[in-house]
């Protein structure tokens, strides 16, 4: 029986409330409206941003709310003026759109879009209210995704169309990680043939900037984190070298100087810790280095001397890896079918969704570590995935 | 009777200490040594980065020295091994070197030159000892150039031949601030046809980003100050619009927000502020804004919130305003001969070799409106010039 038109009853983890467990409630998702597609979510992460939103940033106004911004899914059914997407479609959710209308998504130099979800606000969906309500409430949907859920309604305008052939419960993954970090080194960065690299923290984030680091052609990868164990993980991605800060007596800026006759001509900073962030800065050449910001926090202020960057260094940012969102989603998918692009090597669990507030406890438990992360959901009925 | 060969006997102002006046004095010269220069400097001006020397930065082991690093002059005699240059020749000393053969000079991104004067200090003469004494003593060369003094030695991989016909007494001023304002518009900034941009301090080096961005093309050209009386001034220079941060009860970086949509394109801070430095970040839209250091401080660190890059703006820096500068300083003089560069407009004072103190005193005076300056000399023997 046709579920298109009607509401539908599911099962989603909600957050009422900041600091506390989600709770795995049944509630009601509105049919799609003009422009809107319904999605029978299949597989999504868990991503440091929701953590973030859930005992971080707490931002007011942000509950209660689906969260989840990494899932890929079925469309189930599609509002009025539809006609890219139909029922049965793969597609991944956007916590980007690309209207490819505005001023941002007709230039060549930025993913930004007008029309959608805004980069300096973070709490709710941006392109229309929710379609979530739960015991009476309106429920927000965070990131304007909400793949918590096993169902959600978004936008056209920030939906991914995939190819039939991927892997849901693989792809899923680009629908926020895999793409930042692999994207801030090849869109953002746009790191060069034979240069020198480091990558700081080496998360989900920091693992798929090594990929695009190897994959921009980079002759030497250095991966630099605190927790020596990830050094073979991150060898699989493409790093030449470790470095861990903890074994040296000097700031890292200075051993990666040693080690590089001056300086890396590319720093991702894939932690979101402001004195990370400088230490990055701080590795680079003089002249021509640059750094990336990739990693998210907003309770302080990241700094550095004036120097640095009078010397010649460039002080980035990247969002979503800078990929327009709608064109390049679908890219990064066919990369993984063609091998092109490692997914599968992320993933080291898989959990259901009721077991969201334990993939959120192990998630705290690996950043007490200092280290990233990256928890992954997949399904049929949703499991979770860890990536160290 | 020609001096080639000899000690040269000349007049000279010398810092002997910290937070003390300059003291003319007559110092020995010795002449250049293999691959040096000895130069006759005929005009120079003052410019903060002296004035922040001698009583802002005060460098431990900085004294004595002759400051001045915004000079022009004519070949007095060359040392062995010295083919470029000969007596009689214009040129103008550099404050960065270009040697050519470094991995600095051989890339196109940088103006850095690894066997010159090093960003990263800012002390002494780099290239060389000094070849000043005064009184038995060493005296230090600033910057590696010394133009305070009527003669000066300069390595040849730090001097600029320049057009024969140029004015020393102008195109002094391409030895520091006007190259440094113009190249961060069009080198570092890369500042585009059409676009917006907003320069923050209108001293010399804000003038001369103020013209750098009308050559590069540049729409609108918001000019921010907090001296009214600049605007005048700026609108030589193709300043379209005069914001004064006082006139208005909201931060500057909301009111050029409203003016233009979103931010500015390129935002060129001239202050040397770290304040300033983040306003004219957060000045930028998101996306593709680039803001651009150019005003020199160490004293304290500069500082944003991660969003500000994130949401896809760019912080650069610029020294020199990125000229390779044997390359750059003669075509800006030529420039400058092809009135595609104004330079006399900068002028505002003469003064002589002995009133480097008043030209000092009035240079902090102006500093102590909060506003950029810029003060020049040139002669014959030695006239002053500011430029507010």
């Amino acid at each position: 029986m046709s579920t298109a038109g009607k509401v539908i009853k599911c099962k989603a983890a909600v957050a009422w409330e900041p600091n506390k467990p989600m709770v795995i409630e049944e509630i009601e998702v509105a049919p799609p409206q003009a422009n809107e597609v319904r999605i029978k979510i299949v597989a999504t992460g868990v991503c440091h941003t929701d953590l973030y939103h859930l005992f971080e940033g707490m931002h007011k106004d942000g509950f209660p709310a689906v969260l989840g911004h990494e899932g890929a899914g079925i469309v189930e059914s599609v509002g009025a003026g539809v006609t890219e997407f139909q029922p049965g479609d793969k597609v991944i959710p956007l916590f980007i759109s690309q209207c490819r209308e505005c001023r941002f998504c007709k230039s060549p130099k930025t993913n930004q879009c007008e029309k959608g979800w805004a980069a300096d606000s973070y709490d709710v969906m941006a392109l229309a209210e929710s379609r979530f309500t739960c015991k009476g409430k309106k429920v927000l949907q965070f990131m304007g995704t909400s793949t918590f859920s096993e169902y959600t309604v978004m936008n056209q305008m920030a939906v991914a169309k995939i190819d039939p052939a991927a892997p849901l419960d693989k792809v899923c993954l680009l629908g926020c990680g895999v793409c930042t970090g692999y994207g801030a080194a090849v869109n953002t960065a746009k790191v060069e043939p034979g240069s020198t690299c480091a990558v700081f923290g080496l998360g989900a984030v920091g693992l798929a900037a090594v990929m695009g680091c190897k994959a921009a052609g980079a002759k030497r990868i250095i991966a630099v984190d605190i927790n020596p164990d990830k050094f073979e993980k991150a060898k699989v991605f493409g790093a030449t070298e470790f470095v861990n800060p903890k074994d040296h007596n000097k700031p890292i800026s200075e051993v990666l100087a040693e080690m590089t006759n001056g300086g890396v001509d590319f720093a991702l900073e894939c932690v979101g810790n402001v004195t990370v962030m400088r230490s990055a800065l701080e590795s680079c050449i003089k002249g021509w280095g640059v750094s990336v910001l990739v990693g998210w926090t907003d309770l302080h202020d990241f700094a550095a001397r004036p120097i640095q960057l009078i010397a010649g260094r460039t002080w980035k940012g990247s969002l979503f890896g800078g990929f327009k969102s709608k064109d390049g989603v679908p890219e990064m998918v066919k990369a993984y079918l063609n091998k092109k692009v490692k997914l599968d090597e992320f993933i080291t669990h898989n959990m259901t969704l009721d077991q969201v507030n334990d993939a959120i406890e192990l998630m705290k438990l690996i950043l007490n570590w200092d280290c990233m992360f990256c928890i992954l959901k997949h399904s049929d009925m949703l499991r979770y995935q860890l990536c160290e």
